[in-house]
């Protein structure tokens, strides 16, 4: 009896959903470039979009427009599904993010169309609008997902950083969709990269 | 420098939230019974939490009632979080679950008094509201917080149930709410409990 078998339920709208449910935990095994806080190995991206979309319930006070916090909720929790096939592109990764584009596309097609295709349009639409970064809910979700690797960083002394020779210019160009969006979350980070250029984590 | 020097904005609601966001990574150190898809090593609460969440977005037509997706996915990422404090409790393990109920509430209090008190009384309720079963968003939450690990038990040939001499009726409790609540998601489990009896990954 094989695992083919035993996912059968008869109806095959159902059997694709919970196909689907069972592909995703790949998710546990995408490494990104940033450390766990206990230091013990890098986070998975099952990890990261779990935090940041609890993160997601905290931070909405320091906005410039009010997002719907729900809605970017569910952004998170599917906004990096696609690297089950694309890979985690470090955000410094000049090369890597040369392709992402193209390479994202084509790992959205092959995830989305293993679900009934409404709700792989609704899940591929949520990506897609994040990564647009144009609505106030898509910038608050990026905010997010900017915000916590820096509090990784800060608090693994500057792991990443350290290991990938970033400049201070690049992470600069990273935050700023909190720079113009969350003002006073930018005023922290700005703080933090100054001590991390003098206590050389990063370079100026 | 301290990490804590790193952590002070100025603002103490702010460093409270930034604070209260880095010790919900422990998340990634609580271990569950449920193995990953991969067999690699057992799947934590952060990355239980977010597969339960995606889950979510996929299988509202099936409830008796229409649930709040999106509430329900918010009360998913938060649902565990009170186990950073209390661990977690394995479901078919009697002695554990005689004490739960004691240890999450202190753990609830430990954590949700390092938010804004509005925060963490907001938090607070929605981790009840799981907890207690009523409303609809909470049943919906419930099933897919039963349905995803026993997707992973018969993709891992019981391991679960195999390691715990784990006993049919137990499982049929334990998804009661499915059975109820997703009633043709109930048959799909039930064919799939049938066959495990008949594997032995699970007692009669």
């Amino acid at each position: 009896m094989g695992i083919e078998d035993f996912l059968s339920s008869g109806n095959p709208r159902l059997d694709s959903q919970l196909r689907f449910s069972a592909e995703i935990d790949k998710m546990t095994g995408i490494y990104r470039r940033t450390m766990l806080l206990s230091g013990e190995r890098r986070e998975n991206d099952a990890e990261h979009s779990w935090h940041i979309a609890v993160m997601a319930l905290l931070f909405k006070e320091y906005c410039v427009e009010e997002p719907d916090v729900e809605r970017a909720v569910k952004m998170l929790v599917v906004h990096d599904l696609i690297e089950i096939y694309a890979g985690d592109t470090f955000a410094y990764d000049i090369e890597g993010n040369s392709s992402k584009a193209e390479r994202e596309a084509k790992a959205a097609n092959r995830l989305y169309s293993q679900l009934p295709s409404e709700q792989g349009a609704e899940l591929r639409c949520l990506w897609e609008e994040f990564d647009a970064m144009e609505t106030v809910d898509a910038k608050y979700a990026a905010c997010m997902d900017r915000l916590q690797p820096l509090l990784h960083n800060t608090l693994t002394e500057g792991h990443t950083w350290r290991e990938g020779s970033t400049v201070r210019a690049q992470v600069e160009e990273r935050m700023k969709v909190i720079k113009e969006f969350m003002p006073e979350v930018y005023e922290w980070i700005r703080k933090n990269l100054d001590r991390s250029v003098e206590t050389g984590w990063l370079k100026a």
